[in-house]
């Protein structure tokens, strides 16, 4: 266990299901952001292994996962399934390895800490050997969703999502683009990565159907979003829907405040919040088309709802590849780095 | 005007914009439901006198739209822009006939009907001779509203819209069809049917901007609902959103109850409700692709909203040049032939 192992100033950093859509996105943004790290190891399944990534100037080869990949790794990135990372984070843990998870096996489990770094940072403590990257739809959400309760008291939260087809990994990538093709050629061709054709389509579920008829996305959303604000007890309720778009999730959100906040404040508040880029004129506003690759949340139409006493309509937009899951990742590695040294 | 003229029970029925996607659908329609009537007159722009159409049968020619064109009409339905409408509409009225107006510019006026049969018939009067037809976002919202609201008083209703490009007509067709072909030819496109480009993304803006920072199209799904539903204040919000699929509008939509209603007494109403078919089951849902050339409203996803006293979450998509606009305004004709005979 790493909990008195101190990390290095520049640690070997391991990304695991490094071939993957978020993984190669972590790659590419430790790059981007100059992030020290002594030398980086990209793990993957047998068949990746051996394929090769450029990075800071030379070649990376990727490895195979196995039970021996964390020997002299400091920090774990990990961009894989649940189950992968039920299954390798022990062993990345084991062998001294801090582990930055972006999968939900560990968001919800107590004493993980759930981390989106402008919102929670407080909540990581300098021994925590497993920390949790929220769900991608989650990680857009809270930050404004966190500027709101601080100045107005959240009492009541509506989403609904118009969520990209990345969020799916690669394979539904590819089915975007081939089921898109296919209308124009004229083919046939099967839905694999989603359960409903996605060419011109919305499909209103994502994840597995729970029992009470939300999605597991849509329970993330709920659940994460008052882990991760420290609100237990917050009133928000989501619905989760796919939409034929390559890159970025879309957010509808509704929030109902304690007190007034109009839409000049809100403006004024995130215009000054680190990591959010706000449209003020109406006339403006994000969309997905334009967010893909920024690492910035976007928001815009930021109207005053007057169906309740104190409402609000937002629409907020990012890179669910970037700050949904790459960025946010290695935002937490920044913030071990510095609280470390 | 046509205040004491019986209307006979064959009659005239001319439809203005007849080769646009709404004029279009109507007359397949009259022709679908057996609709009685003497002979259909074809009227739309120079540009398309000329053109056949073939209805029961035979073939009908389009002619070109002037002051003289309502001579003999008994009904005439209108699916034009809101400039066209209030320029002939009155000539039309003069000439004696009943007008069906499925433009926006009528909808709100004092004293004129706006109909989705299913929920207002008694607003019909004998006597109207201007009755609007709504809004496609507000036609497939309101009848599951009014069910609602009959047996559990609404309390609020905040409404995301994920709406089809055919709402905006046949070059919105084209546009989303050449521009996602482009993609794949990798050729440049312009946007001149929307603002912003429609493939592969979702533009959070319909119809154009007001002051107060919302669109005609949000304000629409507000105002003609409050109309329709005879509930001058109820508390109702919308973000309209168009999404690059072809054919029909969906609607994530929040309710919260007076009452409590519970999932299982919804679907059970809705079930029995003319024109609404209920997914009763949670694996199955409606999808934009599934309803397309279908009349009904398709209703599912119905979810308790824990984050309110009594709420509920409901998935609604209708086709919406069918039941969002063609549909509808046959359906007010052929209630007016009822009416009279």
């Amino acid at each position: 266990m790493n909990l008195n192992k101190p990390l290095p100033s520049e640690p070997v950093i391991a990304i695991v299901g490094a071939t993957g859509v978020v993984g190669s996105e972590m790659l590419s943004i430790l790059e981007e952001r100059n992030v020290p790290c002594r030398s980086v190891k990209l793990l993957a399944s047998k068949d990746s292994a051996g394929e090769m990534y450029s990075f800071n100037g030379g070649e990376c080869e990727v490895e195979e996962l196995t039970a021996e990949s964390f020997q002299g790794v400091d920090i774990a990135l990990f961009a894989t399934s649940g189950a992968l990372s039920a299954e390798f984070v022990p062993i990345a843990v084991e062998s001294g390895a801090i582990v930055i998870d972006n999968s939900s096996h560990y968001r919800m489990q107590e004493g993980v800490p759930l981390l989106v770094p402008e919102v929670n940072r407080v909540a990581l403590t300098k021994n925590d050997p497993i920390i949790a990257n929220p769900n991608c739809s989650t990680a857009q959400l809270v930050p404004v969703l966190d500027i709101i309760h601080k100045n107005a008291g959240l009492k009541r939260v509506v989403v609904s999502t118009y969520q990209a087809v990345s969020g799916a990994g690669k394979a539904a990538l590819d089915e975007l683009w081939e089921q898109t093709r296919a209308v124009f050629t004229q083919k046939e061709t099967e839905s694999e990565a989603f359960a409903h054709p996605i060419a011109f389509n919305c499909i209103p579920q994502i994840d597995t159907l729970l029992e009470d008829g939300y999605t597991k996305e849509e329970m993330k959303v709920v659940d994460e979003s008052r882990k991760i604000l420290g609100l237990p007890d917050l009133k928000i309720t989501c619905t989760a829907v796919r939409v034929p778009v390559f890159h970025c999730h879309a957010e509808s959100v509704n929030v109902e405040t304690e007190k007034p906040l109009s839409e000049q404040e809100l403006t004024t508040l995130l215009e000054n919040a680190p990591g959010i880029e706000v449209y003020a004129n109406h006339n403006e506003f994000p969309m997905q088309i334009d967010c893909a690759s920024k690492d910035p949340i976007f928001v815009g139409r930021i109207r005053k709802d007057s169906s309740v006493e104190n409402g609000l309509n937002i629409w907020i937009v990012a890179d669910n590849l970037r700050k949904g899951a790459a960025l946010n990742a290695v935002q937490i590695l920044e913030l071990l780095l510095e609280k470390e040294h």
